[in-house]
C-alpha cells in the first residue's frame, strides 16, 4: 500500500515479470526422459551469451563466490602461481580465496578507482620467461567501485609475451550487461551469477571454460567433488545433472536467454550504456560528489560508485534512502564505508526507473545535509534520456499465430 | 527486460505484491461449509472502510459502472424525479444512464473544473416543497477533470432543507484514497469499484447501501435480476452468494481490506494527500501548464487533470510518455481531449514512484515542445516529499509468533 | 503441507497453470494505444470457440447469470412470450429471471433427470400459427442434473415449424468442453461463463450473439445500460470497452484461447467425453448408486450427478469428502439435496485427478455407510482409462526458435 | 488443459501454494538493515526443526551433495579414517565423495535393502581402541531403496564403545518428515536439502552442526573457501551471509519453517507414517512386486521402492507413467535400474493424491504387462486411509485479527 520498494543495488537485480511468471511453476522430475530437451539448448544459449563457441559452460546451484572456486580447483594445482590485483572489494575476495585454497599469489594492489593494470601485467608477463605464472586473474567489473576493466588490452598483453598463462575473468557484474567477448579476448575462465545481468534471482553460479581450461583440468589435482567439471560433463552431455539442480532458476534462466538473445546482446550493452551514461550525467551534477571511477575510461555501465561530500557520511544517505525512500542503494564497502554509495543501473531498468532512483538519492543526499541543488541531477538525466532514448516497440500482442 | 510499465492513471491502479500473491491461488469451492467464514468478514470490513455501521453493503461482479445501475434500479423507480449534476465525463455518464432508465432527471450543468453546486442543489431542494425529488446524484471525485465535491455539505443542505430524498453517491475514484464517511454524512447509496483505492484488478463492484435506500428498496419496482438487492440479502446473510462469485478478487479483497483497516483509514487519507500535494507542487513549476481544478477547494486528492500549454496537444504528452517513457498518463477525456493529461495518484504509491512519473511528464512535455524547466516539478515535489515523509516502518521480520 | 485441495465441482474448474501465470500480471492501461490489438484477436477467438463466423461475441465483467439477462433485455421486449423448460436448479433459475424481467412465460416442467423436451417443444411451436412465441430458451447441460440437451434436434424443430423464434442457450457448463456449433445449430444468444470450459476463475459473461439476434436487438425497448450492446459495439468495434474491462481476467481467456484452439475444439470435445465415460464406469460399479440423468440421450461430458442409495445421506457423503479427503463434491441443488451427489468433470483434468476423485468419493461413500466395494468404481476408471489414453504429447522444450 | 502433471519422486516434492506465494517476490536488499530481522529466526527455527539446541545451523546455497562436502571439508583431515556403508546410490555415492576428498574410507558394504549396519560398526568401534576413526557416516533413508536406519541405535553403539568418532547423518530425505533428533542422538554434522522435507525447490543445503563439530573444525585443515564455517559464522552471527545468500528460497523457508513448526514435528512424523502405510498397503496387493526394504525395520516413511515382477521391466513401468498418465514416478538407479520404481511419499501429500499415484502405478503396471489386479491396491490404501485420516482442519478464515 505503500507502492513498491525500488532496488537499485548492483544485485540482486530487479526481475522482469515474465522471468518472475516462468519461475513460479510446480516442481518437475529432473529425471524425466524430456528433460534434456529443456537442459540442452540453455547450455547451447549461455555460450552465445557468453560470445564462446568453443568450450563449454557449467550451471552450478551456487553463487558466484562458489563459480570463482569451481574455476580454480578444476584448472590450477596447489602452489600454482597466479598474477592477480586488488583495487576494490570483490577482487580483493578473489585474492583471499585463491590464497586460501593454496596458491601462490603475486598480487598487484591498485588504487580503488582504477582497474586492472595492463601495463604492469605486461611487464610481468613478460619478464616470466620461464612462465612460473600459471593463471592471471581480472577481476572485469569491481562492483565495489564500479570499476570496468579492459580485458581485450590484457589479452594482447598475454598474446604480446606469447604467455601461455590462464586468464581467468570475474564477470559476475559484467556478462549479460556490458561487452564481453569470451573467445575473441581468449578468456578461459568466465564467472557470472544468476542475480545480475541475467535478472534471476541469486542461486545459480555460471563458469564458461574455455577449451585450454579444459585441457588444464585434465592435468589439475585439487580436491573437489561438488564443483567437479568431470561429473558435470558426464552429466551435462546427456542433458542431466550430477545432483539435484536448481530447476525453478533454470525455468527462469530459460527466459532470460530468450530475452537477452531475442533483443541480441549488442542492443543489450547499448542500452546499459545509455543508462549509465545518464546516470552519470546526473552525477556530475551534484555538488561535492564524484565518481570512484578516475576517469572515463574506468567508468562501469553496470554501476557507479559515488563519493559523497567530505563532511557527509553515506552510511545515513543509504539509511534515509533506505528508510524513508524505501530505496535501496549500494553501500560503499571495506575503505569506502561511509564515503560512498552505489548506484547499481544493470538488468532491468528503464529510464523512468532511474529518475526514480535519482530522485531518492537527491533527497537523501539533502536529508544528510549535502548542498546539492534539488533536481539538479534528474534534470540533466532526463536530457540525456529524452535525447538518447527511442521508443520501446510495443510488445507484439499477445495473439495466435495464424 | 526494459523495466516495469509506469502506471499513474487514476484506475485501475498498482495492486501491491500482497494482493497479487492473495490472488494467486487455485479455485475454491464456492459453496464449501466454512465459505461463509471468509465472506462474512469481508463484508462486515467492508463497512468499516465506508464507515458504516447500519445498513448493508454488497460486491457484486461487475464494474463501476454496474454499481451504478444497482444502485438506481434497486431503489427508485420509473419516472422518478432526480437532481444530478454534470461537470465531468464520468458525471455526464451517469447521467445518461438515470435517463436510460427511465429516470426524470432534472441536470445542472457545471464547470468542467468544478464540482457538485451544493448552493444550486440547496435552493432546489428548499424550492421542492412537495418532495418531488426522489434522489440527489454526487459524484464526490470527478476522475475526469481531478475535482473533489463536498459530501458533508450536500448534507447539510439537504438536512437544512428538511428533504428526504436519497443521496447517492459516486465513490468510485474516492472510497478507500480520500475521506469518506458515509454515515456521518448521510450517504444512501455509494458506489466503489475494485480497481482504485482498493489497489484491486477492475471486476468488483462495491455498493453501500443505507437502512433509508434498503427502505425504498421494498418500494422499488424496476424489474431487475441480476444486480437485485434481494437475491443478495438472501444469500449473504448466510455467508453466501447467489451466484458464482469472483472468488479470486475476492481473495484479493481480503488481503486490501486488511491493508487498509491495518494502517487506519485516517492514516491512508493522510497519506494520499501528501503524495498529492507534491504533484500539485510540481505541476505549480511547469510554465503554462495549470490544473484543471478551478482553485484548492476542489483539488482532488487522487488524481490531478493537467491543462498542457494552449500549443501543446496533450495527446502527444500522452503517446510519447507511453512509447518512450513506459509511462502511462490519463488521457483528456470528452472536451479536455487533447488540451489536458491526467496522473493518478491513489493507490499503492510512494515519493520515489511518483519523482518517476513526474520526470515522464517532464520529458513528455518538453519532447512535445513545451518550455517547461527540465527537473523543476521533480525538484518541487521532491521538496515537498523530504518535508511530509516519515520514515516507513519496517515490516515486521515474517518471523513465527512465540 | 497436507497437500492440494482437490476441486470436482462443476465450475469453478480447475485453473491451468499456464492461465495462472498469465493473470498474475501488474495492472495496465485499458485505454492505451495498443489495447485493442490485445483485445480484437480475443473477440475474434471467441467466435471461433463458439463456432460463430456471423454474428458477435460480447465479454461483460458479470458472471453467466448476468449474461443470461444480457440476453434477454437486449432482445426481447416487456410482455414477450417465451417457451422455457425446467429440469433442474439452472433452468428453474432462468425461468424465474425471465418471470422477473416481465416475459410471459410459457414453462414445460420436465422430471430432473431429462432434458429439453424437444418433442413438446415442437408441438408447441408447430401449434403456434401466430408466431407469439418469441424466443425458445434451451438450457444445453443442466448442471444440477448432469443432463446435456439436444439443440441441433431443438433447431431442427423450429425449422420444421418454421417457427422464426430466436434460440437462447444457455451454455455456461457446455460450451468450451462439449460439442456446441453456434452457427450450424442456429443458436441466437448463446450464454457461457469464464469458470467452466475456459477454465479460468468467475468473473467473465460470454455472449455470442446471432445477426438476427442484433437484428432484433434494434426493436427491443427494455431498459438497460450496464449490459447495453450498444455501448459495447460501439467501443468494441475500435477493441475497447465502455467501462473498465476486467484485464486480469482478459489476459487470463487469451491464454485459455490459445489453448482451447491450438488443441482443436473436437479433440477437446473428445477429451471430455472419454474423461467422463471412464467416470461413468466407475459409478456403474457402484452398488446403489445411479445417475440422476434418465438414460445415455442425457448423459452429460461434464458433470455426473449421482443419486446415493436410499439409506445414504448425500450431504453427509460431501462433508466428509470435503473435510477428511480436502476434496469438493457438488451437491444436490434443490429437489436432489441430500439425495445426490455431483462430480465434475470438466476443464483441465486428467485420468490420474479423476481416479482421486473417484476415491475420495468411494472412501467418502463408505465412510457415510453405502455398502460399495472399495476401489471397484476406480478399477473400472482405470481399465476405461488404460484403454482410451493416448500419451500426452511432450510439450515442445522452452526453447528458442532457431 | 491436460490437467496437473502428478510428482511422486522422493524430491523435488511438492511445493505447497503458500510456499510458492512467498517465493514470488521482487528480488530483495540482502544488505539491509532489516534483513538481519529476516535471517536470525529462520536460523533458529531450522535448530528447532533438526531438534538441536546446541550447535549451529548452516545455509549454503547448494544441494545436499554439497552439504555433505561441507560437513566433511570443515571437520575432517585428509587421510583422516572414516567409517562408512553403501547399501543404495546415495549411500554409494557419499563414500565416494569422501574417497576423492582424500579420506581413509573404510566401507561396509550391505545389501540393498538392508541399512546402516549397526552391529558390524558396533564391532568395528569396539575393536578401534586406539581411536584411528575420526568419523562415523550414516545415510538415514538411503533414497534409492526406500530403507530408514536407526541412527539412534547406532548413537547406542558409539557411546557402548565409548568412541569419540564424529557421527555424520545423510538426513536429505528423511529431515523435516521422519523422525530426527540432532541433539538427542547425538549427531554431529546433519545434512538436509531444502527439495524433500522442506517442501522447496532444490538451490539450498543446509548443515546441522554440533558443538562437538564445531570443535573439530578449528582442528579442520583442507582448503576450503566456499563451504567455509568460518565465513558463515562471522556473517551469520549478524544476520547476514558472506556472498548473496538465495533470498527467494530464504523466503520459501520461512514459510516451510512457519508450517512445519506450527504443525509440531511429531504431527508430521505422523503424517508421513500413516501416508506411506496406506502406500505400504497397497504394494502388498501387488502380485508379484515386493518393497525392496527387507523387513519393516527398514522400511521408508518417504520412500517405496517397489521391484516389479521379474518379467517386467521397471524402466516402461516409469515411461509409461509419464508419458500416458502425466505422473512422475521414481526409477530404479545402479543395480536397481529396470528392476524397480519409486513412489516418493513425502512432503506436501494426502490421501486423495497417493490413491491418485497409486492408480497411476496400477495402469503403468498393467500397460507392462504386469498380472496385478486393477484397483486392488488402491483399495488397500482407501481402506487404511479411511481408518487413519482425521479430518483436516479447516484453515482458520482469512479474517483480521480483532
Amino acid at each position: 500500500m505503500n507502492g513498491i520498494r525500488h532496488l537499485f543495488i548492483p544485485g540482486p537485480t530487479n526481475v522482469p515479470e515474465e522471468i518472475r511468471r516462468a519461475m513460479n511453476i510446480p516442481m518437475e522430475d529432473m529425471r524425466a526422459p524430456d528433460f534434456a530437451d529443456f537442459v540442452l539448448p540453455i547450455l547451447a544459449d549461455l555460450k552465445e551469451v557468453l560470445r564462446l563457441t568453443h568450450g563449454r559452460v557449467f550451471v552450478y546451484p551456487t553463487s558466484g563466490t562458489g563459480a570463482w572456486e569451481a574455476a580454480i580447483t578444476n584448472t590450477l594445482n596447489t602452489g600454482d602461481r597466479v598474477l592477480m590485483s586488488r583495487f576494490g572489494q570483490f577482487s580483493t575476495l578473489w585474492v583471499d580465496m585463491a590464497t586460501r585454497l593454496g596458491l601462490d599469489v603475486e598480487v598487484v594492489d591498485v588504487d580503488w578507482g582504477q582497474g586492472v593494470p595492463v601495463a604492469d601485467y605486461a611487464a610481468r608477463l613478460e619478464a616470466d620467461k620461464k612462465h612460473r605464472i600459471k593463471a592471471v586473474f581480472a577481476t572485469h567489473n569491481e562492483t565495489a567501485t564500479g570499476v570496468t576493466s579492459n580485458i581485450a588490452a590484457l589479452r594482447a598483453a598475454l598474446d604480446a609475451a606469447n604467455h601461455p598463462a590462464l586468464l581467468f575473468v570475474d564477470g559476475v557484474s559484467s556478462i549479460g550487461a556490458i561487452e564481453f567477448e569470451m573467445q575473441d579476448w581468449g578468456v578461459d575462465l568466465a564467472v557470472a551469477g544468476s542475480q545480475k545481468g541475467f535478472m534471476l534471482p541469486a542461486g545459480l553460479g555460471i563458469l564458461g571454460v574455455s577449451d585450454k581450461a579444459l585441457a588444464a583440468h585434465e592435468r589439475a589435482t585439487m580436491p573437489r567433488c561438488y564443483f567437479s567439471f568431470d561429473d558435470m560433463i558426464r552429466f551435462n552431455d546427456t542433458g542431466y545433472f550430477p545432483y539435484t539442480p536448481a530447476t525453478q532458476l533454470l525455468r527462469g534462466l530459460r527466459c532470460s536467454l530468450d530475452m537477452l538473445l531475442d533483443a541480441g546482446m549488442e542492443r543489450v550493452w547499448d542500452r546499459h550504456h545509455r543508462l549509465a551514461s545518464g546516470v552519470r550525467a546526473a552525477i556530475a551534477e551534484w555538488r561535492g560528489c564524484s565518481l570512484v571511477a578516475q576517469g572515463p575510461q574506468w567508468h562501469s555501465d553496470t554501476v557507479s560508485a559515488i563519493r559523497t561530500p567530505a563532511d557527509i557520511d553515506a552510511r545515513e544517505v543509504i539509511a534515509t534512502a533506505y528508510s524513508k525512500y524505501q530505496t535501496s542503494l549500494g553501500s560503499g564497502l571495506a575503505q569506502l564505508a561511509g564515503r560512498a554509495f552505489r548506484i547499481g543501473h544493470l538488468g532491468s531498468l528503464n529510464p523512468v526507473m532511474l529518475c526514480g532512483a535519482l530522485s531518492a538519492a537527491e533527497m537523501a543526499l539533502r536529508d544528510a545535509g549535502a548542498a546539492i541543488v534539488p533536481g539538479a541531477g534528474v534534470a540533466a538525466a532526463q536530457e540525456h534520456f529524452r535525447a538518447t532514448t527511442a521508443p520501446v516497440q510495443s510488445r507484439p500482442a499477445a495473439a495466435r499465430a495464424a
